[in-house]
């Protein structure tokens, strides 16, 4: 029986082992990926991102005992640390983690550290998720840390992204998290029994305007006009999203994920996200965005290893050693290395 | 008169619209980049990474201050801010920058922020640094914000990368920068008249000794012989390389960059790590890398732009939409598109 014959019996030692395949991407690994691939597409992929220190993981472990106890759902949770380029981070927080979910076998925990190029991450982070997605798991969650790129690749592989705040980081959060506002679905405000935290919430609101002036303008459509939809349903329609049944405005979702409060209320807040991007035709644009992102990624990988078969190394290198000369440009070297391979 | 010889001919103007045009990728930008590569390679490249609120922009500001001030070095500083995707952050920081540095026609500042993907900003800022270099810029400062990549990418483009710590970021900070100590060559602690200053240096040691293992050993090494080098000199050797002529501790220096203090000793420090790379061949290494990477990038681009004429975009679309439906993995998508090329 293949690897992928046994993930989709459920075979968790299976999984383990073909997961391992996947991040090595062997060639057993890439041969279950295509075989695995049909099986995809269902799973509820949840992005949760945010500075260390605001607690995401903590709350990424109730948000999954939550889904365990309330829904039976399998959870998945694949742990992204891209901040530790060398040395194995994610290990750390597996231990906490493992404290309240070890021993369920329907949750799955995986952690990745960097290696090698970001692009690379991103490519392994989407293979792991397909392979959960795959063997049945009904919530993938894909937790990373730091900010910029990372943040935004989570953001084009998840459907539903969370981006967690903690009062009393500083004012000069705010100048990082700008970017980072303008891909959030929902975001958290952990640790909200701190001081300060309605200053936090006042702070992220104003950010929220700033970046999403369409939904502003939505907004104020929406507080004289209610859309047929809220109007049939007989019941006021949700408080974050009244304003319009086309666009979402990011819900200020406050929890104490150590004492598992606010958790349900999060819960909901995602799935109203998930309701309106299968109302709203989000769903299907995410999911084609992604598989265009990763058809693109492993394109340039597959025209890469072509030149490499092509171009014989020591042409590369004499090559390169006359750039370093300044003999020749970079520019230049890649118009003879276009050339040598059309010959 | 073309850019560059306009440029070559220290024509403010011309750099400041040349590097539009490269931060643009045109053509004239591109031909350009050819014409000035005989010229590079002669400027020192700084990096200078760590979290907001480190106190980065205003340390770059008194370092550049201090190069003008006592070496007459012409400085250019490129800001990079890959946590603002979307929107322009790296703006706030030049307005304070510009009002210490304002009226200094040697100092030219430039910032980035990201467009499109990480592999583009590097890109952008490595042809950008190319540009300064030939114009006869001493140093250039890259200056970078975030955890992860960007810092990784900055630390392959600069000669020496700093990294900026400060006291009072709380315990979390440590999981954060376990990776990118690996990239340090000099770690700064900025803000030292803060609390906690004692604390942060005794975290950043024992940190640094689980980073750079080898270097215990040579530190341990180091104790008890001397290198010819240092003994021929007839002066104490710099404290933070006494150990080894081949290895280099990153040294902690403390600064209050608002109140100009330890930068001098911070531009020592700096002086110390060039001479250490000029006589390992350090300097000739990290050119070379940083020059293979340039021309790796290139060679995708072209490889993409390649691949994009020969295949029609209706035969690209077709086979994505499969992909969506699931009729098809991405893997045999690329398989199809690389034989449909060959024909």
């Amino acid at each position: 029986m293949t690897y992928s014959q046994a993930v989709l019996n459920g075979d968790r030692l299976a999984l383990a082992r073909l997961l391992t395949q996947v991040e090595n991407n062997t060639p057993e690994g890439r041969a279950a990926l295509i075989e695995l691939f049909p099986h995809t597409g269902k799973a509820h992929l949840i992005g949760v991102t945010g500075a260390p220190g605001t607690g995401k993981s903590t709350l990424v472990n109730q948000l999954a005992l939550l889904y365990r106890k309330v829904k039976d759902w399998r959870v998945a949770i694949v742990a992204v640390d891209p901040s530790s380029p060398f040395t194995g981070g994610a290990v750390l927080g597996d231990r906490v983690r493992m404290r309240d979910l070890s021993g369920d076998s329907e949750v799955f925990i995986r952690s990745m550290a960097t290696r090698g190029s970001l692009g690379g991450l991103a490519q392994s982070t989407a293979n792991m998720v397909q392979v959960f997605d795959a063997a049945g798991f009904d919530v993938v969650i894909i937790e990373t840390v730091g900010a910029g790129q990372s943040e935004v690749d989570v953001a084009r592989l998840a459907h539903t992204t969370l981006v967690v705040e903690a009062p009393g980081f500083g004012d000069d959060i705010q100048a990082i998290k700008a970017g980072i506002l303008e891909i959030a679905d929902i975001l958290v405000i952990n640790k909200a029994d701190r001081p300060g935290v309605d200053n936090t919430e006042k702070v992220l609101k104003s950010m929220l305007e700033l970046a999403h002036p369409t939904e502003r303008v939505f907004r104020h459509h929406g507080s004289t006009m209610r859309t047929p939809f809220d109007q049939t349903k007989g019941e006021p329609a949700p408080k974050q999203d009244s304003s319009s049944a086309l666009m979402w405005i990011p819900p200020i979702q406050r929890t104490v994920s150590i004492e598992s409060k606010g958790i349900v209320e999060l819960a909901e807040a995602i799935a109203r996200h998930v309701a309106h991007l299968h109302q709203n035709g989000g769903w299907v644009l995410r999911e084609r965005t992604r598989l265009e992102v990763e058809l693109e990624a492993l394109m340039l990988e597959a025209l890469w290893n072509q030149f490499l078969e092509k171009v014989p190394q020591a042409q590369y290198e004499s090559l390169l050693d006359k750039i370093v000369q300044r003999n020749i440009s970079p520019w230049e070297a890649v118009e003879k290395l276009l050339k040598g391979r059309s010959k």
